[in-house]
């Protein structure tokens, strides 16, 4: 029943070489690593030089390499290589989770067409078995909400900024300690989170969501007043992915939230991510782990390696339903709105004010404000403003009310 | 692929409800409930009468049910329907942890001659998908240690006498609103949670432990002293069960900890479960959801059931690696004990004593005791005592130390 797995690795960065010795150091499994090719033939390397080249084709022409693991960070390269693998008749296991929100359609399609596997679990919260689980676990219990902390670069930063350093400096530090990359743009604006919410919603919910469709703020824009203000009021500010269905309606975005100490994402820190689900039946499930890191997400890969030597494949189960599902983008949200004058504050229109506050430095309103109204602007690139979802206050337009229950409920009942 | 499910019920409980609501409720499944045998018939019940029956050979002699879902709570009749069914090449699905904590070699090998699926998920955390994930998802990763909070009911009291309820009043009001047998023992005493330790040991290790070699402490001798004595020093006392193996040794018991804030199972409360794996590569994984109740144990039940669909077994791949593991019980651990007078406090050995204290109601003692010292009583009902482990503290007695790391790293690595 198990097959021989013979893997041709694409990238030997810090994923790829925790690969390499977690697979080094499991007994379990009979697979082992054929070629690696990278960009620069010049680094040292940890490893046997005879196993690295630059040329592709030494993996994808290998008729004996059955498996192709693919962990560079450039998505269109690794689109290139996916596709051309996948048509070759290999599997392809995968951490790049903008390849995958970009193409996944179009590179499952090609799995099927092909009659190979494509897995991804690397790519959504490190080695949290979040895409397993709601592939295999939930197929038949209607989930109502996803909801984490999926990106640990920025819940790094905001366990600092949480401790008074100021977002440049804890980005800055972050950077050192090789957390963040050089350009943090896909951190820290919440793009990679988006990328992952793409997944989450297709295995939670059957739904393919387009780029442009969901809102992605990060926390770029986030001042020392605004640490200050959470501080004092015993909250913190997370950066979460949401997503939500009611009937045939989906919403979706990354933001951060401004929580209480009762949310399930106020103790998760550092570089720890964590995944909530509620579903109709089993309630709301917790799974947290560690989000980054070579070993957990090398873990994550052969996980997805070794389910290969069972010949497993995501079956989309949830995509397959009759129910024609549709993106939804008027309902309105209750936030916490900073900005650098009173002035500014004024030009956004909010449908109620709850809250005000007016002072030298900065003015601030918490209040309802319609999701269009968000949309207009690129928030990520305005340096005015500070924008914070508070949870518990997603609302359709159209008179359909329902909450964000997994965000505020679950250490609720639990404390 | 799929096949259709025709499922025969034993027992038409709390769970046995829940799953026909469920199992209504849910369009993704071609499964449905041809016959429901009961102890009771004169019970009345929420669905059509023409179900029910007493004749469990209604179900076994059927052909055309080929799932048996059994759900009652004596577990020697559950043996005898569990095992007819095996033989007659039905599909098991059972959420019963006492039949398989005692008979689990037996009915694995039972299922495997017989070519069918014997499955389990719902009997340990209720609607966390615990055993799936160790069975599937961690197979390849090594895995040190799994502990949790495997038990609703003492969590529910321990949750009450942590805010001031005595165990007594703790235990009458749970069993007033149906969270408590009004024979509590399996409960109070660990046993429920050593039925489930066995599963989990199973799946996480491959080892299959005798039902005499797991130490089971509950929370019956639990004093108002010792609920007082944590609260103020900011503690909580849970009942965990812990397993952990080192090399090819493995230590596995359920006992009353007492644990800090920054402890994994301080804020899980009420019916809640909540059960950390640690693996040399994933690190530590936190799952958390519902423990108990009609529609999460029900929805673990389905999940089997539509696994079931497509040909799901486990496959016990830890067991069949060649290490043989061997229990151990030569080893010490940190404890707290407390005891009615000065002089019964005196009579158990200790290794070493780090604090005492004595008064005029009752003493206690904080030091090091060897497991054989422990074991030489039936703590269960010595009411002069109350003892609970203090976290990171199991050390082999041979010289090799390890660490309850799992217990107390987790949040304090995430604060």
């Amino acid at each position: 029943m198990k097959k021989q797995l013979t893997i041709g690795l694409f990238g030997f960065g810090c994923v790829g070489t925790g690969l390499y010795e977690v697979l080094n150091r499991t007994t379990l499994l009979q697979a082992s690593i054929k070629h690696i090719v990278i960009k620069d033939l010049s680094k040292k390397r940890i490893i046997d030089p005879g196993y690295f080249s630059t040329d592709a084709d030494r993996i994808l022409n290998d008729k004996e390499i059955n498996v192709v693991v693919e962990l560079i960070n450039d998505y269109e390269a690794a689109y290139a290589i996916v596709t051309r693998a996948l048509k070759a008749g290999k599997h392809v296991v995968s951490a790049n989770k903008k390849l995958i929100a970009y193409y996944l359609d179009e590179l499952v399609s090609l799995a099927k067409e092909n009659n190979v596997s494509f897995l991804y679990e690397a790519s959504v919260g490190g080695s949290i078995p979040i895409i397993r689980n709601l592939e295999e676990y939930y197929n038949n219990d209607s989930l109502s909400n996803i909801s984490g902390i999926v990106n640990g670069t920025t819940n790094y930063i905001l366990t600092k900024t949480g401790e008074g350093e100021s977002f440049d400096e804890a980005l800055k530090n972050a950077q050192e300690l090789g957390f963040a990359e050089l350009d943090p743009t896909s951190d820290v604006d919440g793009f990679d989170a988006k990328y992952k919410l793409v997944l989450l919603l297709k295995h939670a919910f059957g739904f393919t969501a387009k780029q442009d469709e969901l809102w992605n703020y990060g926390i770029r824009q986030l001042k020392d007043w605004d640490a200050t203000y959470a501080r004092e009021k015993g909250l913190k500010i997370k950066l979460l992915a949401y997503g939500t269905r009611i009937n045939n309606q989906v919403i979706g975005f990354v933001a951060p939230h401004l929580i209480p100490a009762n949310h399930f994402a106020f103790n998760v820190e550092n570089e720890f991510n964590a995944v909530v689900v509620e579903a109709l039946f089993s309630d709301k499930q917790l799974f947290l782990g560690k989000g980054a890191g070579s070993h957990p997400t090398a873990s994550a890969v052969l996980s997805d390696i070794s389910a290969l030597q069972f010949d497993y494949a995501y079956e989309y189960k949830k995509s397959k339903t009759e129910e024609a599902l549709a993106f939804e983008s008027d309902y309105s949200v209750k936030v916490y709105l900073s900005a650098t004058s009173q002035e500014k504050l004024d030009q956004v229109r909010f449908i109620e004010t709850l809250e005000t506050y007016s002072g030298p430095s900065h003015s601030y309103k918490i209040g309802i404000i319609p999701y269009e109204e968000i949309r207009k602007q690129d928030w990520n690139n305005e340096p005015d403003y500070f924008l914070a979802i508070i949870p518990d206050s997603v609302e359709l337009t159209k008179g359909i009310e329902f909450k964000e229950t997994e965000s505020a409920g679950l250490i609720e009942e639990l404390s």
